[in-house]
């Protein structure tokens, strides 16, 4: 029998590339243990297990099926291609899995809601895969950006991700298939400038979005590249963000509030494992004859002994912990913030859809 | 008789704030001399050059007029109100002197093109007030931004400009009004960053320029706030930017291109005098299991004996000294700078006007 103090233990389902992350992530976490892997072949999870020295005691799972069958694990990791979410993220919460999904978590915020009313309705705890809200750097930056002294009022937001894959990927990756991510650049890189946007305000939603007519697409009509602006009226806050597969690595944001100026250039991938840092400049004016700054940007370096990643699966299981021996209900903050962030995904691509027409929220 | 050797003879039309910071430029210019200064009367100037130290020997006059009949004067640097432009251009160029222009240049291009036709007619150099385009810094970054093994194809650039000066200034300052400088943020602010993203395109222009409907006017309806974006159909590059006063001191200029990236946060006005920076990462790919990154931003420190407004009266007085006494026609690479700028910047203007509709350029 499980116990209190047992760590929570994870089921993954696939072997895609960032299965392999998450698969270290689990064994450093404290509170989590690997204790399954499913792949569509008994021969692609052993090929995993092996190239990533998983323990020997991991089980090896030739279907999706089979892992949510073993009542030894509590929950799953799904990185599965985005159109298969729904059936595996409806599966698992059938049998009682906590579900940690990998993102876009949905082709639409429609098949989103689905899935996250099956979790509530089976008491299971949901968390997409976004792994830089749980760096101590976030916690840091979002400090100093609530401190109205500090900051004040957020007026523009601006935030890039990119990164330049080869050729073939462009056409042949899961991530540009429009049976299973068919929202592409999108998708995978504009989650992230859409969640940072949103996460610098608190996750309240702009009240417009456009699109920009920039957008590029490869032969089956995936987006390769595109760039949208979101406007907060009562806020007087702008935004804007461009994601790409054309552009080199990117993952920027940038905030300009009434006080203050914040800039993170890593804010998904930190440069380094141990420690990430960013830089801000507040109450800064010209020196006398404009020919200088009074204030220069402060650098801030945060340490972490964990990976980001792992602190991610601490945190989920940490709440699962909670739902399976406190009694505590599932934290629905995480579920809130996907669905904020995939309502405006939506309404990116229906702007898109729609000729760069401004989509009210 | 002045010769060849004899640096050229400045006279100041007007006496803001920023013409403290060119007539230091000028006393710093190994080729260049102040000779006059004028205000709308002979207090003002005296009290100008009381409070800048200017040397006894610099004339002082009481009228606008007077440093135009100055046969010693041969370049007039002109800080008035945009307003004010054509007139006092129109003026100087009847009366043979080279033109140092403020920025915003004009209220629209209609305007600076009778300026410029004004002084090509009379043979005359025009350059417009931008300091930045003269730091070593900026010559540095367009090298580099010019390899094609470090950058590649421009994808996205984004700029922002703004500073948060007391309320009073929103309703009463120069640049706040509709008579003097009914363009605000987007002629004082936003010029640069019009300028940035366009000496980022070697001043392609935009196929297409959009304002995003953030635009915040004060009670004359002089714009507070304006951001927009521009695309480049055939090079398949967009571009953003955010000027403003109503959000804290920005300065900065953020390039993706295919394989690199630039970052520079202190563009327009330097964080320190004799030194400035930039940072730029190309090449960069993600570690195994994408734990970090394989390269990471390299900083760049570009130092400089005189600051970059005394480099732009050194090269501006160069060219004046080509035509005057070297037999050169004027430079009209910066005129078609300016003229750039411009026609961005009315057809943002001529955007927020018309309901942010895109506008073909």
């Amino acid at each position: 029998m499980a116990e209190k103090q047992d760590p929570i233990r994870f089921g993954i389902m696939g072997c895609a590339e960032i299965a392999r992350k998450i698969s270290r992530a689990i064994l450093l976490s404290p509170n989590a243990a690997l204790v399954a892997v499913a792949s569509r072949s008994i021969d692609k999870a052993s090929q995993f297990a092996a190239r990533n020295k998983l323990p020997e005691n991991v089980k090896l799972y030739g279907s999706y099926g089979e892992v949510l069958d073993d009542p030894s694990v509590d929950a799953v990791y799904v990185p599965l291609p985005t159109a298969l979410h729904l059936q595996w993220a409806l599966a698992a919460a059938q049998k009682g899995k906590h579900l940690l999904l990998e993102k876009p978590t949905a082709l639409d915020v429609k098949v989103l809601e689905e899935m996250l009313e099956s979790c509530r309705r089976n008491g299971l705890q949901f968390m997409d895969g976004s792994m830089w809200y749980h760096h101590p750097r976030t916690a840091k930056m979002k400090e100093l950006l609530s401190d109205s002294h500090v900051f004040g009022r957020l007026k523009a937001i601006h935030s890039s991700s990119s990164y330049h894959p080869p050729p073939h990927f462009l056409e042949n990756d899961v991530r540009v298939k429009p049976e299973l991510d068919a929202l592409g650049a999108l998708g995978d890189a504009g989650w992230y400038c859409i969640g940072a946007i949103l996460w610098s305000m608190n996750q309240k939603l702009p009240t417009t979005v456009t699109a920009l007519p920039d957008t590029a697409k490869n032969s089956a009509g995936v987006i390769l590249t595109c760039s949208a602006s979101m406007l907060w009226d009562d806020e007087e806050t702008v935004a804007t963000f461009f994601c790409s597969f054309l552009a080199h690595e990117t993952m920027s944001l940038a905030v300009s509030a009434s006080n203050g100026t914040l800039n993170v250039d890593d804010f998904i991938i930190p440069y380094e494992e141990t420690a990430a840092g960013f830089s801000y400049t507040s109450g800064a004016k010209f020196t006398d004859l404009h020919i200088g700054w009074t204030v220069k940007p402060q650098h801030v370096r945060v340490e972490t002994k964990l990976p980001q990643e792992a602190l991610m699966i601490q945190e989920f299981s940490g709440l699962v912990r909670g739902v399976k021996y406190l009694g505590a209900r599932p934290d629905t903050r995480w579920a809130e913030t996907s669905r904020c962030t995939q309502l405006v995904m939506d309404a990116v691509k229906n702007s898109i859809d729609d000729g760069y027409k401004a989509i009210k929220m």
